[in-house]
């Protein structure tokens, strides 16, 4: 229980972040985790080549002056349920998921005791819990599971499943304009219309202070798309059907876009259509709530 | 003066429409250009090769069954102005403006006796005005005319020119999905708020029959971008900056949609976010409100 920076801070990351040379995405990383005095933990579970992943985590965190670094090796649920790799947690600064498959990572995670202790270390101590790629697409209550990123959206072209639920009411996807994902975000949001859809750019990441407000840093922009008010067919379209989609909402943060829910930001007030999206991701959820 | 169809009919291709084989959006011009016992005539001042595009046009109108095809050869100004090239426009049931470039196209005919004939075959004669690729995006008044296509939109990475004029307060742009262009069109109405953007996808055309409502037909969809309830910064960005977009509306509108102004259409009767659209591209304009 040392460690308690306040709010919880939630790192997303589109993947790709620069690890060599600015690093400029996992530095604000580590301050939000209290700095390079902090304990930096590794989760690669995501990964199949997890000992590579570990080893240019653990040179990236060095390179930024992290002297305590841990990898958790995470290979099953046994793994995920060992007091050894509990007891990692409990003292850490910052948690940090990296890429891979996302459902590797919530197979070997979702439900075990690592999955309860990390929802505590960000609800209870105000850990920072980083993910990048696949480890930020597991962050969402509601996961992208897998889909093709087609030219147009297409009906039954996506599947969720069930993500770590460290934020909710949002499906989050990654690489998004370099991959060009936006038919696939509109595909979830036009099957799923109470979700909003966060894509984050490579080298990017959506930063979340609980209850407190959003942060983009990096070099890319973060695009939302939000269907609630959306008419559209997809109901009676057909499967590997584009459907039609009429007044979707989209919001384009680039890098530098803040917004706190208490009064304005550097940016001003946030605006109406933006107030539901930092309301929800922001919101202050236990445990319990999520599963 | 022999045809008149009605209302006039635009058919706005997204580039590479097939040519050769179903030729869906060439048959439905013909069809609106009153059918193959109609003259076709093609404009291929757009092309570096203007000699190649007629052969494939030349073909293709006479696989729909064209007895009367012809080509009008404008290299020049001056040829744009000739008597001859205008007597051809005269009895034309449908006029086809291919792909090239749209600003050579629109260096030879802009504010020719062409221009002002080609306006009145569609403004008094309803003669069916089709256009691809760079022909689509001369359509409108004003009209996308450099810009690339960057991951995400960049202040001052598009240019607009002025543009033939049939269809006003919406800026075309095609090859939509295919090339991933939202992020330019996105640009666009960053920096042009009162203007609709439409990005068409290839082999995919807007067909709009003036006053009465709109139809897309084809393999693809018509993507709209609505940046009017927009709040931006885009004025204050540096130039190459992305600009921080919130609240664009979007629509997405596969082929098979229609909609008619009066009274429910197929789909119903138009959704408020759209109706303004419709009523912009279908609104009867003449020649000398355009210029």
């Amino acid at each position: 229980m040392e460690t308690n920076h306040g709010h919880g801070h939630l790192v997303i990351i589109g993947g790709h972040e620069d690890r060599t040379h600015d690093k400029a995405v996992l530095q604000r990383f580590v301050e939000l985790a209290g700095g390079p005095e902090k304990k930096i933990v590794v989760i690669s579970a995501a990964s199949g080549v997890a000992e590579k992943m570990w080893a240019i985590y653990d040179q990236a965190f060095a390179d930024l002056g992290v002297a305590r670094r841990a990898h958790l090796r995470i290979e099953s649920r046994e793994d995920a349920n060992a007091d050894t790799v509990l007891r990692e947690l409990a003292d850490a600064g910052g948690i940090f998921m990296t890429g891979g498959d996302q459902k590797r990572l919530m197979a070997n995670i979702g439900g075990t005791a690592f999955d309860r202790e990390l929802h505590a270390a960000y609800l209870k101590r105000g850990v920072c819990i980083g993910g990048t790629s696949a480890g930020a697409s597991a962050m969402s209550g509601h996961m992208l599971a897998t889909g093709h990123a087609g030219t147009t959206p297409e009906k039954g072209a996506v599947n969720l499943g069930a993500g770590l639920g460290l934020v909710r009411g949002v499906v989050i996807d990654q690489h998004f304009s370099e991959r060009h994902r936006l038919s696939r975000l509109l595909t979830v949001v036009a099957q799923n219309p109470y979700l909003q859809g966060a894509g984050i750019d490579e080298d990017t990441a959506l930063v979340i202070e609980r209850g407190v407000g959003i942060e983009v840093i990096g070099q890319g922009a973060v695009t939302i798309v939000d269907g609630r008010t959306m008419h559209s067919n997809m109901a009676s379209a057909a499967s590997g059907e584009c459907p039609r989609l009429v007044d979707v909402r989209l919001h384009l943060l680039p890098t530098g876009t803040r917004y706190a829910l208490s009064g304005p930001g550097e940016d001003g007030d946030v605006p109406a259509a933006l107030r539901d999206f930092i309301n929800t991701v922001t919101k202050r959820i236990d445990y319990h709530e999520n599963h």
